[in-house]
């Protein structure tokens, strides 16, 4: 509390790093929708780029839909079944909110370098 | 691969977000070891600063000490037992490393911030 490092853990005790957001799959997943250019990423582009088997993926995307950070859509794209999976806007604000914690990390992370 | 989405793809497809770091309460652990200006940091502090029980901070220490990223010492003092945690080398080198996976994601969230 006074001072020092009760400043840094008072920030560090707040972080929530939502969970379904935190996984390394799920941030993988959601970190490569929110970087991509097109508003929709096709579940077989998203699974080739990341490396993940189709059930995997599959699961993880599930996990996603149903907290409703992102919106899976499956159509015909050249008479071929094709899904494809784009971050919902709640799924937007919530890596926003998970981005601002993950700047708190960094931050404290980083500020360490210059002692050593 | 060309250009475009394929960039950060293949980025964020490297991510090893190390399991035993990325765990939200052990990087909570870290994060404050780290951010701590002292070498060591006391059971209690770590505790009470960031909200844990007992129980589950005692087991995440060893989850890290069996990792060799933080070393434990019990001792005294003023006659009382008194465990003190710090961040082993082996931990500030991997924090390094997964400090420069967290960029890459914080990078890639941030980027497509002006889309919107």
């Amino acid at each position: 509390m006074s001072g020092g490092s009760g400043g840094p853990g008072r920030k560090i005790a707040e972080l929530s790093l939502d969970k379904v957001i935190h996984e390394r799959a799920r941030l993988m997943i959601l970190t490569y929708l929110s970087s991509s250019n097109q508003g929709e990423t096709g579940f077989t582009e998203l699974r080739d780029s990341l490396g993940f088997t189709a059930g995997n993926l599959s699961t993880q995307l599930r996990v996603l839909e149903e907290a409703g950070l992102v919106g899976i859509e499956k159509t015909f794209r050249d008479k071929k079944p094709y899904t494809g999976v784009r971050l919902a806007a709640a799924g937007r604000r919530a890596l926003e909110r998970y981005l601002a914690e993950l700047e708190v990390v960094v931050a404290s992370l980083k500020g360490t370098r210059k002692e050593e």
